[in-house]
């Protein structure tokens, strides 16, 4: 690996892209301007929301965009490129137009979740990175969320770094993580650049070094306050527990003898046992905690089997959203200006009616109940020059069965796509993390149990305008007889 | 987030280590000499061997390993450390020895693939990140193989970025698929950082960007040489064949038209319509390249089927490693200085017998047959003073049913973990991107087939020496004596 020192991420990009860029400006339409959505069609996990995260990296990704010297270089050498384009990239300033739901906000599957307009050339190169960001910390986030669903106040810590897929995604995994409602992380890098609280104590290295589960606790306790000791390397029942209670007796107030932590074997019998003997021994505050490949369901799974644990230390199945570890995430053009500057709406067809985007630049409209304790009770997308805060009434319809809908007066209707950038310029101030963390769980809190069930939640709403709906059907029939036209000349 | 300047990888590691190292520190014992070894219990997709990827990254990492100033003042801040332990990381020189398996070459389940001596703290604050380089890159290299193993001599691509887990797993996803066999991948930075071929032509947009296949197709000619046309935007057979052969026909020489991409719909069918099509039109040379939601199991049912397509596209399915996002290596003691300086094997017992380690400082030897073609037979794991080559026959025991043995004596025997770092200084010279992937051609041609069907392989025997059987079970048999001499207490 030959690391340029200016190595920059906007070769980080898929390459049909530099070419498509190189076509848009031989043919003079480069500057032509466009605006591109992203969405992704299903929830992951069969979850009834998403939560949104990824956007502070998307910013500051966009901030430090630029081809440095030695991407040009590369190009030079690598592609098939007029030198005269090169030097136009070498040169290009960014101006984009970004809207975008917030990080702690929820997005549902089919609607426009971050919004990019400005110069055809500019809007094409950033779709890779954008897509490999808000694809894995909204995953992420979700996952967290499902998890947080099931412990009730118990405590959640995030320990998948060194199962992450790379050293970034333990980092920005973390923070989704946080995002979402866990309490802690165990990478400390995460904890240095995002603010999110830090937590561990020792590993089974620490009781295999001194060979012996009361001197590595002993060890460990002569030297921190706050202590949780590891008691599974040998032998839980039998030796890592005794341990733990004998030099938490010697030590007395010298520490604070916060628990015990248990990563193998049948949690739920075990966790009993420890929890007898700890109480027994005269510590019922001390704490059990547990890691071992948990996810939402082994949690559940072990609350309704009443294991006796206070925490939880996920990894693995959190950090790489295990059952499905793609989001699926697409960056569509909906609108292009034509050659007399007028914005022309467009469309992807497909034999699969899932996939068929829908045209034109769109707003999303979260609709709470008034007389509901304002609770969310769909999500209304239109195009963008609408407002249903002038509308005394809103139809809402099923997502696929339109003959099921509701009907209500008395809503509120709130944006989701906020402006973030504007002519290239942040307009948008990065919210504090805690910040974040707090609208998260104010979002969740305002949706409504049914679609917040991790198992076969209701479908949320998630409804066009009647003039979107109109307008896409349009297009649909407009392409499909421009496809007729073709075909009688075959 | 606030990233330091001087923002480093020595605080990506998990809290509990920096717990351990200031015990370790605080009770004197942080200069003992310690062994750790990195394995996996299972290949992952019960596949039967692992291509070893990412050294490289582990090198860059340890390499340039250090605490900066902005690490030291995020502890002072957060920790409960003391201040001269603090000094004492910030000069921290990291004299490791690393010993470890080379890129391209196969690894397999319980055997060390990586291996650290040195001071106990400096060996335990690189678990986290090589751990997560280590998983990720195995894996991506490892589904890689299994692709192309169904392929013959078609041609994959690597397209899976916008699906990577965050960007850095994009980047090296690409490398480890090259590693295994990919001919070439659509990040243009993974092109620019490590030289592999990149590739594409244009996306939907282009077609978009023009509201109709054929003015796109033509703009592209008009700008390329190369050209791939995507068809299915709008009806593939309709539209998009048909004008990619209209433009292809009025380009003539001016353009290489290598083929089409398709990117949705029943590939099965429509590839042989497509093909028929292109065939009728005069053009048997254009290639057809298939790209939607691709795996090893889905191109093998394409190709039962008889599907016309020359090149794989894939994308999420490599990249996330989808039907098993984590190989789940872990990184163990197995061996620590005692107070009068002789080293102790540890080990780490565990209800599962398969979480059980091995103790000791060991050696990995690939057994090759010398009358059957120089094929493998196996992997003959030795504490690290054996040599099998000394060895006039040697019997190799199936990993799970000792009964199932065979005995071979003509044999090689090569070192799988070979010297990477000593005191600290890189003593291994990084071979060439290239020259890793031809390493692995050569190290998967020496396998015999049984081993490498993707479904339901044979099991490869990996073998403890008779010495390291014995030395285990002498070690298990102390730990429990222990514990049963503390339950007596109990």
């Amino acid at each position: 690996m030959t690391k340029a020192p200016d190595d920059s991420l906007a070769l980080h990009t898929d390459y049909y892209i530099l070419n498509m860029m190189y076509t848009y400006w031989k043919k003079g339409i480069n500057h032509r301007r466009a605006i591109f959505e992203c969405y992704f069609r299903r929830n992951p996990f069969e979850n009834g929301y998403s939560v949104f995260a990824g956007l502070e990296h998307v910013v500051t990704y966009l901030q430090n965009l630029k081809f440095t010297a030695s991407d040009i270089a590369y190009l030079e050498e690598y592609g098939e490129f007029e030198p005269d384009f090169l030097h136009y990239l070498e040169g290009m300033k960014f101006n984009l137009d970004v809207r975008s739901a917030v990080e702690g906000d929820l997005v549902f599957a089919n609607e426009p979740i971050l919004q990019v307009e400005g110069p055809l050339d500019q809007c094409s190169l950033i779709e890779t990175a954008i897509l490999s960001i808000l694809n894995y910390q909204i995953l992420i986030a979700t996952k967290a969320a499902r998890i947080k669903s099931v412990v009730g106040n118990d405590t959640l810590l995030e320990f998948g770094s060194r199962r992450a897929q790379e050293l970034e995604a333990g980092l920005w995994g973390a923070r989704a993580a946080y995002i979402a409602g866990f309490a802690a992380t165990s990478n400390v890098r995460a904890g240095k650049l995002f603010g999110i609280p830090v937590t561990g104590t020792h590993a089974h290295a620490l009781v295999q070094s001194y060979q012996n589960d009361y001197e590595a606790f002993k060890a460990y306790a002569q030297t921190h306050h706050d202590c949780v000791f590891l008691v599974d390397t040998y032998d839980t029942l039998k030796s890592g527990v005794p341990s733990a209670i004998k030099v938490a007796r010697e030590m007395g107030s010298k520490i604070n003898f916060k628990g015990v932590r248990i990563d193998s074997g049948d949690m739920a019998y075990i966790s009993k046992r420890v929890r007898e003997k700890l109480d027994a021994a005269g510590f019922p505050d001390a704490q059990i905690v547990a890691s071992n490949d948990l996810d939402e369901d082994m949690i559940q799974s072990l609350k309704m089997q009443e294991a006796k644990i206070d925490s939880w230390g996920v990894g693995t199945k959190l950090v790489t959203g295990y059952n499905q570890p793609a989001l699926g995430a697409v960056y569509k053009l909906v609108a292009i200006e034509d050659e007399r500057g007028n914005m022309l709406d467009t469309l992807k067809l497909s034999s699969n009616a899932e996939k068929i985007s829908t045209p034109g630049k769109k707003q999303v409209w979260r609709i709470t109940n008034s007389k509901k304790e304002d609770k969310s009770e769909g999500d209304y997308v239109t195009l963008n020059d609408e407002d249903p805060r002038q509308l005394s009434e809103l139809t809402m319809f099923h997502p696929q069965y339109k003959y099921i809908s509701k009907t209500i007066t008395d809503f509120k209707a709130r944006p989701v796509l906020q402006k973030i950038f504007e002519n290239g310029k942040l307009i948008y101030q990065l919210p504090e993390l805690e910040d974040i963390r707090n609208y998260c769980r104010q979002n969740l809190d305002s949706l409504w149990d049914e679609y917040k069930r991790n198992l076969n939640p209701q479908d949320y709403p998630v409804d066009l305008s009647q003039k979107l709906s109109d307008h896409k059907l349009k297009y649909i029939e407009h392409i499909h007889q421009m496809v007729q036209d073709l075909g009688t000349n075959d």
